[in-house]
């Protein structure tokens, strides 16, 4: 093709979108209604309120509306690290000899490391316009700790930060940087709460997990006044955020003359996929276009490609709502893998269902191969992509290689979700030939699915 | 004024730089020659070969040729980070109440966090082009050596990089993504080298000095075959590469109509500030304008603001060649700051003599104010700055502070050279309240001052 394609496209912040698009709004099924765990009926708004910001109930349980305005104050915020870029990896394709070109949107260049900030801002932003007097989440990996943290600074919004004891521990630096941006981080399990309390008189020693920490944040949020509880991945106002993602790189291969192929997101809870795919979700539901939509999981949690689609929690502690989704179940504890990011149980019920329906396809990869791609990646691409994200560059380095035996110059789009400077561990690992890959058996997963809910007349 | 200006202001590469501007050849006064120690008499290309590269060599020395184009392969991979962002910083000047316009030009978007890339890439690149079989370097807080591991990695050259011992036990995820990136990372005194045993048989506890990490790195070079040395900062060459930056902020400001009337950068060796100002001290040269250019550095570390302008060497080892400059004595340990890239005895002799000849101001600020400074910036920008960095942000924050009293609305810019995930520990301590300026008595620095070298009729 004639066009010059630059290594990396900026848009202007005048090309930069200034609504929010809801995936659901055009979905010709729209994904189960979530249930309330004490009365097994739909959620509504109200039955949010003592959880979540007011907007963001509202937003959570919208599937009508297609575009939703973004406010002044988050596109300000938004304006001091987007619009991301999109970045043509000339080296890696070089390197690979693929005669496919490959595309990555890039959401690493930000302090907190990742694409978390997208959603952090927005639902700091209306905890601030509802008057909130302060905010509380977990966090495992930190990525999702930092970005809130980040956010609540900017608009002046206190935040408590449970972060899981493990991790605690082992990143002093992420507690460091969230401090550093005002944020008061307590190790889960902790005194602080009676969920807390319950478990360390239960077990002294434990090192926490992501369900516990999502207990304590919810309990100190609702029996704090004027405190709610945020959540930076699954629910669906996080992927009508994320939607920038997606929304800015379908923009950008405008401007290129160019269209994926093939669309690849790493999946933990799906927020960077969920918002990735959104605009070509819309395109291939639409009948406009038919690109291959790939998510990308750990063997080690392998909620699509060995879960079930099913009514679940969204919570290890059984108190959140119940949603319909591909669940390895609530009580399944993955491997401590090194993308932390990935071990969550579930998917967002929205790609959940999409997966369902055919629009999505999933693979599942063990992070050994999953490592030898990030070092490859980063060798020519100059990036040292988080443990997540990696993910992704498996899969389109493999698709890339498919393309070399087939000679088919496809176009590849793959989302980098974040930077792995707080993953050195992990990487260590990785060099030193200690890394293993672990894939649960199929007696691990049945106990999971052991401890599925009943719900009379939905699922028995 | 009627132009929007955006919050970051990316060029295309079609804007890009194609050359690199060599201050040097403006100049009215050229620097002093760096003098051979052997001989006292002015160093020839011929008489570096011996420890860099032939092209390296000549770029070092090279004081008449304005403007150097850099070559195709370097250019590609520029374009994996670069142009870098101009940004408005609208949120800190908000939060300032000032009617000054703050602009800052970000280098630390890409995975060694730092400026220091430019060069790398350079020096890498012409060590391949000459058939090399390998480089040494020395790193001290990591910025360097990081750079340097990922220019190396991509043109597949072997690197040796020898890390002060007290970096490499403190910083071990600095050592691994050295390692990801391919280069073997040795603590520095080592027992590879006639200079490293002469250090430990004397000290064995010794945490190193990046002074005998240059001496290792530069014995390592000269007695393995095809090898070369190269250094991150001072030198002549360095600068030029450098001059990107600038370059890059005076067509950007161009493009929004602007022209700094301060530009402020942090001085170590120089490399970020003579990048930097480049052409702003040409326009100031040749007449066409007349910015005050303010170079930052460390009460700790003085070599501008009470240092003296006379020949030393560059090195602690006293191995290298002599260069007149403004210098504490290369002798003079300064007290063990976070700013580790700015712990330097000397400064560019370039700067020096600009500095000398009253075309740059310099400031002295101490590491309390300056993580202060820090703080502030990454709760309204969103970057968490290096130590490094922050002097420069804290100059300017000072600058903006005054428009504030005096009602001028000066257009300031300054150098943000990189990011600080690696440095949390001092955030860390700055939170804590327990860090510390170190401020040199004169004494100390009279010690310093004793050591200065002695050139029969040069310098009694």
């Amino acid at each position: 093709m004639a066009k010059k394609i630059p290594h990396r496209l900026y848009l202007t912040e005048e090309q930069m979108p200034t609504q929010w698009y809801n995936l659901r709004a055009d979905m010709k099924e729209k994904p189960e209604p979530m249930l309330n765990p004490a009365t097994g009926k739909p959620v509504e708004p109200q039955d949010l309120y003592p959880v979540f910001c007011e907007k963001l109930a509202h937003q959570e349980l919208d599937d009508t509306t297609r575009f939703i305005d973004i406010p002044e104050e988050i596109l300000e915020m938004y304006k001091n690290y987007r619009p991301s870029p999109l970045c043509r990896a000339y080296s890696l394709e070089k390197a690979l000899g693929t005669p496919a070109r490959i595309y990555f949107k890039f959401e690493g260049n930000n302090t907190s490391g990742s694409h978390k900030l997208n959603s952090a801002i927005a639902q700091a932003y209306y905890a601030k316009e509802q008057g909130l007097n302060g905010l509380t989440t977990e966090t495992g990996a930190g990525q999702w700790g930092t970005a809130l943290s980040e956010a609540c600074c900017y608009f002046g919004m206190p935040l408590t930060v449970y972060m899981v004891k493990a991790s605690y521990e082992q990143k002093p630096f992420r507690k460091s940087i969230m401090e550093t941006f005002g944020a008061s981080v307590i190790s889960s399990p902790s005194h602080t709460t009676e969920a807390g309390r319950k478990i360390l008189d239960a077990n002294p020693g434990t090192l926490g997990s992501l369900g516990c920490a999502i207990s304590e944040a919810v309990e100190k949020a609702v029996t704090t006044g004027g405190y709610k509880y945020v959540l930076g991945s699954v629910l669906n106002q996080v992927l009508l955020h994320q939607s920038v993602i997606g929304l800015e790189s379908e923009k950008a291969m405008e401007i290129l003359g160019e269209y994926p192929d093939i669309v690849i997101g790493c999946a933990g809870g799906g927020s960077n996929l969920g918002g990735l795919i959104a605009p070509f979700i819309r395109d291939k539901i639409t009948g406009k276009a038919d690109p291959r939509l790939v998510a990308v999981e750990p063997v080690s949690c392998p909620s699509l490609t060995r879960g079930r689609f099913v009514y679940d929690y969204c919570d290890t502690g059984k108190i959140t709502p119940m949603a319909k989704m591909y669940t390895l179940g609530c009580t399944f504890a993955p491997s401590p893998i090194h993308a932390g990011g990935l071990r969550y149980h579930g998917m967002s019920p929205a790609l959940s269902k999409l997966y369902h329906d055919g629009y999505m396809e999933a693979v599942a990869v063990g992070q050994t191969k999953v490592f030898e791609a990030a070092t490859f990646f980063a060798k020519y691409e100059g990036i040292l992509p988080a443990p997540e994200s990696a993910h992704a560059i498996r899969a389109a380095i493999d698709e890339a290689l498919k393309c070399k035996e087939s000679g088919e110059a496809k176009t590849i789009l793959f989302g980098l979700t974040g930077t792995g400077y707080f993953d050195m561990t992990a990487y260590n690992s990785f060099q030193e030939g200690s890394m293993s890959d672990y894939i649960p058996t199929d007696e691990e997963l049945e106990k999971g699915f052991a401890e599925l809910p009943t719900i009379p007349g939905i699922q028995e």
